[in-house]
């Protein structure tokens, strides 16, 4: 909370997105909707673009409340065509469609490939066509790392992906790189954590693309939590804290081209499993064995250095653990209707297109 | 030549190969035809596959005198059914197929992604599916290093891609690691620095995939060499000498899980244009800038070391730059109208599948 903003070019985030046209790929999703909420509020032109598959996260009631500040544009990040007209004119493009989890990319490793690194490539070839002069943002994974020669683990710390979904994650930021230093087109890649918070996928009975939810899930209501393992160690992001640093990170020219880790507090799944039973108000555990293909695809303990972003854009987390949970299961309590069911939310989507705002050029 | 093998369980070639199931993908174009010889004269049952994509360095005269030794098929590694069926039953499997050109990955990016990332992971799909005791061999470049922050470069250097043909080459070397650490798919990448010799690619007219066999190229035509700068510096390995590091890697089990440098002789373009003129008996040079879109993606000067394969498995290069040009140019010369005319190359080509072995499973 002591942070002081080191670099001089930062303005204020207010004047950095009022009346800037900004273009969120998976913005109906956990990470894309809470930045469109928070991009709506400081008076930014947001065009989301999802293409709502259906396992994936993609929730309209996720913008329930902005859907008449917001543009939704149902397409998939790898046409080239859609792409190539959604890009123009933006200042500010989030690249965060996404496959996140690390079991599927195992399991179905050429969609993830597809997903995560093909289509973020073809939304920066869309840039280098038409729109050279936009700023990108590539959400990256902790993942990269693979399993910590040391803690924490800093932005120098080798890439050793250990599984297919961290593969296409290290091609995603390296194409970034690539189109800054040799097109110009400038960007910003952040490592992220284990992030959670309000509008995060709930409809997952079996915890497969993060076991947070999971958790969150059972506890609301009244199932033991299934611990696989529990000495694992992860740090913890609330999803306000990475909206910030998303933000910060976009608007600084001094992060143009660099890498930046997230972070927040480090625990044992163990130890999270105690306070969100804590914050609950009650509920139980149940250790069972790490299946053997998650154990070999698991990172073990890690834990993020995110000093690198401190000192370059001031951010650090701001949101205890904690106090993050206690607003994640409330919002879940609040809205649970919007989120278990698959079938029920797919229903309530129907026609949710036409009740936002129009076409994202008017 | 003072190397001695340090690996106690590498067993001779012959051993290793003969009458040994080998699959080559991209076994028509430079170095998958030269090892197809190779194996095909140890007495290894070799299955070649290549797409014959006319950009490409596809060439059947690269097999000529060994037509009735190997089992030629065509299909593009992309397509899954196909390597399901292909790669059933073989011992090894040479993973090359690959675009090679780095300005070519610039143009078209998601082609490069496609073939040399999303082609090598379907073949390691196939064999998760059917082959998981296959043992597999990657051909990465040295260009995932980009500009070298120490010379010579071992494999500890951070990977640095300055374009995108080295984006999908870390991707396919990570998902080949992936592979083997999850699925326990015996696999070796070798990072290979300038290749040269025999059946390499000519049809090109313009340098765009490499500038060694363009100016061997237009030395023999008697063309002065067109020199783009200068000053860069790379090393040179001989294409029997990459074959003979091919075989060793594919055959110990020490290289499995491991990444090699290859290497050979360190020097600059201007240098090398020197030795070729003097070997091809006589040319000219002409001093041109190196064009803008060449610059960016330029590595400037590298060299590679390889001091972990020497120790390893014995391997270093045998052949010195000035015999390898040697029969390189003496090659071309013989079998000029083989490699110059693109639409002859084809011409030549129509009906060549049938000139070979039939089926492989016979």
């Amino acid at each position: 909370m002591n942070a002081t903003p080191a670099a001089s070019d930062l303005k204020s985030l207010g004047e950095s997105f009022a009346g800037r046209r900004c273009l969120i790929t998976g913005g109906l999703g956990f990470i894309g909707s809470n930045l469109a909420v928070r991009l709506a509020g400081l008076g930014a032109r947001v065009l989301i673009v999802d293409s709502m598959i259906p396992a994936y996260g993609g929730n309209f009631f996720n913008i329930d409340g902005i859907q008449d500040k917001v543009h939704v544009n149902i397409a998939d990040v790898r046409d080239p065509h859609a792409m190539e007209y959604l890009v123009l004119g933006q200042d500010y493009i989030f690249n965060l469609a996404g496959q996140i989890g690390h079991l599927e990319s195992m399991e179905a490793p050429i969609d993830d490939l597809r997903v995560n690194t093909e289509g973020p490539l073809n939304v920066l070839e869309a840039c280098r066509r038409v729109n050279r002069t936009a700023k990108l943002l590539y959400a990256s994974t902790r993942q990269v790392y693979g399993r910590p020669r040391y803690l924490p683990v800093d932005e120098a710390h080798a890439l050793q992906p250990i599984d297919c979904n961290a593969v296409s994650n290290v091609a995603g930021e390296q194409y970034h790189r690539v189109y800054f230093a040799a097109h110009g087109i400038r960007s910003v890649c952040l490592r992220l954590t284990n992030t959670y918070g309000p509008r995060q996928m709930m409809k997952d009975e079996s915890g497969r693309y993060a076991f947070i939810y999971y958790w969150i899930r059972r506890v609301i209501d009244g199932h033991p939590l299934m611990i696989m393992g529990g000495q694992q160690g992860r740090d913890y992001t609330y999803i306000d804290d990475c909206v910030e640093a998303m933000l910060l990170a976009a608007a600084s020219p001094a992060a143009d081209g660099e890498v930046f880790n997230l972070g927040g507090e480090p625990m044992t799944h163990l130890e999270l499993a105690d306070v969100l039973i804590d914050v609950a108000g009650g509920g139980t555990k149940q250790i069972i064995e790490l299946p053997a293909e998650r154990r070999a695809i698991d990172p073990g303990v890690i834990a993020l250095d995110y000093s690198k972003i401190r000192k370059a854009l001031g951010w650090e987390p701001r949101t205890g653990l904690r106090a993050g949970l206690e607003r994640t299961v409330e919002y879940y309590r609040n809205h649970r209707d919007r989120y278990w069911n698959a079938g029920d939310v797919a229903a309530q989507q129907t026609g949710a297109l036409q009740g936002t705002a129009g076409a994202h050029r008017s």
